[in-house]
């Protein structure tokens, strides 16, 4: 154990040695980061963009841009590093989701969560394996064993929960958020935990025993890990309760929150249990008890701090698979057979599609014999979950990087094809799919739109549904914004005088919670203007809205 | 570059490659971490203690622990790694600094700090050079050059500014927080600085030629890293203002400024600045324009997630020098001379003391000249000044091991009693200056007891200054809080009624915000109890001071 920290702080050491170049890859990374934002934010409006994709682009661009400096030269840019990903960047972005996600839907709709991502990852599972298997053999790619096979299967049922929260919106369409994202989240899980199950069973000759140990390591892990995290969410709360941390600093709160989200995280890890199963059970029950345990400000704080760490571990993620994407000596070994290499990307692709939906319409169809007529998921719900789910991300990559590159850094055909693949699927789907879902839910879903949500209103019109006859709230916001944030509201207040009980319902609704903190909230109420009929009730409102968004129930 | 990353990348790789060891040290560290804020928030009450100390403590313990379990074998518990702490560690403290220290107090006393910062570590190191040549020579403790001494000089002048926040408090004591903090910033840019020069230059033969190099390049990396910090504090808030980043979402705004402030301390090491200088003036900056200019989440969330981080990294260093402290290697070549190390410690130890008296007392009496009376510093001002400025911290162990270390591992006896002698004085400085420094300030410092502090009041009875004849709300609070935090007030109530604005006053600015926002705040001013004159104000008050505490000028 003390080799183990000696040895890994020595590497560290040697890591950062004073190395000019690593200093500057640094400042260009976190450069290309704020500048993903920036782009992102830009892209908002349009409605078929979102960060992940932003960065992925930005991040292959960038890829070119130092091959060609290079002048081909520089086979690596960036190598991905699994364990990078698996031990920094995805604990605070599944931790988030669990601390984030609308606990009454997600547990309402606990069974068909459950049913979509342990059964229809498993159904998934074994389609694509099984038509690996029958493709790849006839197209003699080298030599995969029965256990490779059964690897793609877990790597490509592995979906992105990453990119599926930036493309569905929690308030627009909250059963599908909750379904989809659920789903991702136990997907994930069960993808790694099947293959870990993979690489540690012998499955040269597979029997009904082996299966039935394969099935109860499956359900240990599954119980133990929830059980953790809910143990460790538990003490969390237990912790704040008993000893009031915020009584002298909000600071140390948050500190032990994230702390002890993390110790989570790693504990589970030491167990090898699933660490993401862990953490996300950990967030739900820190969201649902130790939340309410700590001081106002630690709510606000807890709540954005960790939304926005997971958000910048997501686009360092698309950076990264962006930027990798283009290693030169992946490529190398199969730039011979570039035929080969599309038709196991599209062999591959055919089959995620397949597999996808060989379980989210019976399951569904399943699902809706327990459910009454209005809860029912109806065929529309059912396209854009099999559609939402398509996108493969960093999870596959890591665990492709894992199985095919253990002998040898691709130098073999097979564990090259199936590394450039992995790529290629990748690349595809989240920039393909992940385009044409936005588009995809609006036309499935346009009840959807009138919807009024908090946050994300500001691209809809004000009042009016078709967005024509009336300023949109968007460029009021705009215009009043970029001169000094005192927006002075010329068109509602002529809304207050004509129809104020509605004018006052969609008013505060649909504006944007940020321009009426400064309006109201956050400069003090006193400084509404004397006389108007906003000066009375601002401050109600305010507060209302005001509390409603900075203590909403998680 | 692209090598550059890629190495990094490659080495990030192996040092985490599924090693189950460093599992371990990463779950012990973490829980450790976890300790520390737990007894450090249960030792707040006893003014000795401060989670410094405690880290300190805690990390020597394990440290201990771990070599008794390895039976003495296990020569190397942890590495101190210089660049782990340059790069990852120091940037969150000194930023935070930045952003939260008191503007107005700061550049009022801009001069005095800058003369203390600037002059006065130029004096100390002085002296702690000379002193340590006239004495180490004599001793015999290896070939020492002059640049080894000169660098003595540069490493024992070094203040630990990490220290000093914990140990004086900004609302208590603002004129001595903003002297001794703003002076313990510079200085720790001065060191650096100090000591970069001292190993670039070829100090063999000093003339003047050289000693005017030296300040002229002083003086150019001061005013370049100061505008590189202004530049990005201003390029950040002008991305906030006209692009208006949190009008979709104000996570992005937080992402955005973490990522815009390690770009200036990247930058600032890119180009061979003084990055704690740059990223110091980055905060400043960055809380006087940016941060008027997010959402009003943003700014709570980014008040107290800056403050977390820094708190984080502050009892992560204290916890590593405690178990670095440990390390048998740098021991087992001094064992045979432990008089010689004791001595050199001792002598180190009064030279820092002589080196800091050396300047604080003159350079008061010089910036006490150009003051009004009631700005001057006392004498008794002047003795806390200099107490607090002695504790030597990770500045120093970073510099030293640069320094001390580049020739094998320390296995020269010069090296060797450098590096030890280095850590004792930390510890020695840290727990035993430390824990007096408290009292010391209390002793010096009485009237400050009667300031009324929002946060930290907690440990002062109520109304009373002797403590004697009305509980104190630190009890009231712990007994209510354990229970279910809705406090009825008993005590308070009364005093409603007797001297209600003076109870008020008190009352309000004493009580701790985080049970305020938890009895009218955070629930709703509806919930206070009917009838009773707090039904009525709690919601003014509560607002007023809702606001001052969560929206103040930082």
């Amino acid at each position: 154990m003390t080799i183990g920290l000696s040895t890994m702080l020595a590497k560290l050491e040697s890591l950062f040695a004073s190395d000019h170049a690593s200093v500057v890859s640094m400042n260009l990374f976190v450069a290309l980061l704020c500048a993903c934002i920036v782009l992102g934010h830009l892209l908002e409006e349009t409605r078929w963009m979102n960060e992940s994709i932003t960065a992925l682009i930005i991040g292959s661009c960038t890829g070119i841009v130092i091959l060609l400096i290079s002048g081909g030269k520089s086979s690596r840019i960036l190598v991905f590093s699994e364990d990078l990903f698996f031990i920094y960047l995805l604990p605070p972005i599944i931790f988030n989701a669990g601390f984030q996600v609308k606990k009454k839907q997600f547990f309402r709709n606990f069974m068909t969560i459950m049913l979509f991502g342990a059964i229809g990852t498993l159904i998934s599972f074994v389609i694509i394996s099984l038509g690996a298997k029958h493709f790849f053999e006839k197209m003699n790619i080298g030599d995969l064993t029965i256990s490779d096979y059964l690897a793609i299967g877990a790597i490509f049922s592995a979906t992105d929960s990453v990119c599926t929260l930036q493309v569905l919106n929690q308030d627009e369409t909250p059963l599908l958020y909750s379904l989809v994202f659920g789903e991702g989240v136990v997907n994930d899980a069960t993808s790694v935990v099947l293959f870990n199950a993979i690489q540690r069973f012998d499955l040269t000759n597979i029997n009904s025993a082996i299966a039935l140990e394969f099935a109860g390591n499956f359900f240990y892990l599954f119980i133990l890990s929830t059980a953790l995290g809910v143990a460790a969410g538990l003490l969390s709360a237990l912790i704040m309760k008993k000893l009031y941390i915020g009584r002298h600093s909000t600071d140390r709160e948050v500190a032990l929150m994230m702390l002890l989200a993390y110790l989570s995280y790693m504990l589970a890890e030491l167990f090898h249990l699933s660490s993401i199963l862990t953490v996300f059970f950990c967030g739900i029950v820190m969201s649902h008890y130790t939340w309410h345990n700590v001081t106002g400000k630690s709510k606000v704080t807890t709540k954005h701090t960790f939304a926005a760490l997971s958000f910048l571990a997501e686009i360092f993620i698309f950076l990264y698979v962006g930027m990798d994407a283009l290693d030169i000596e992946k490529w190398d070994v199969v730039r011979d057979s570039p035929g080969k290499s599309i038709g196991v990307s599209s062999i591959l692709l055919g089959l995620v599609l397949l597999g996808r939906a060989a379980f989210v319409f019976p399951l569904s169809f399943l699902s809706n014999l327990t459910k009454s007529s209005d809860e029912k998921i109806d065929w529309k719900k059912q396209v854009t979950i099999w559609w939402a789910g398509l996108m493969r991300g960093a999870v596959s990559m890591a665990l492709a990087y894992n199985q095919f590159t253990t002998s040898g850094h691709t130098k073999i055909l097979g564990n090259a094809i199936m590394i450039t693949s992995t790529i290629t699927v990748v690349l595809f789907s989240t920039v393909v799919f992940g385009l044409l879902t936005k588009p995809l839910v609006k036309h499935l879903q346009p009840t959807s739109k009138r919807t009024p949500t908090p946050i994300s209103s500001l691209t809809e019109p004000l009042l009016n549904g078709d967005g024509s006859s009336i300023q949109s709230h968007e460029t009021l916001v705009r215009t009043q914004g970029q001169s000094d944030y005192n927006i002075d509201l010329p068109i509602s207040f002529a809304m207050f005088w004509n129809k104020p009980s509605r004018a006052i319902h969609h008013y505060w609704r649909r504006f944007d919670n940020a321009v009426m903190r400064r309006t109201f909230g956050g400069r003090g109420v006193t400084k509404a203007v004397p006389g108007s009929p906003v000066e009375t009730s601002a401050g109600q409102w305010g507060e209302e809205v005001e509390n409603k968004e900075i203590f909403p129930e998680p």
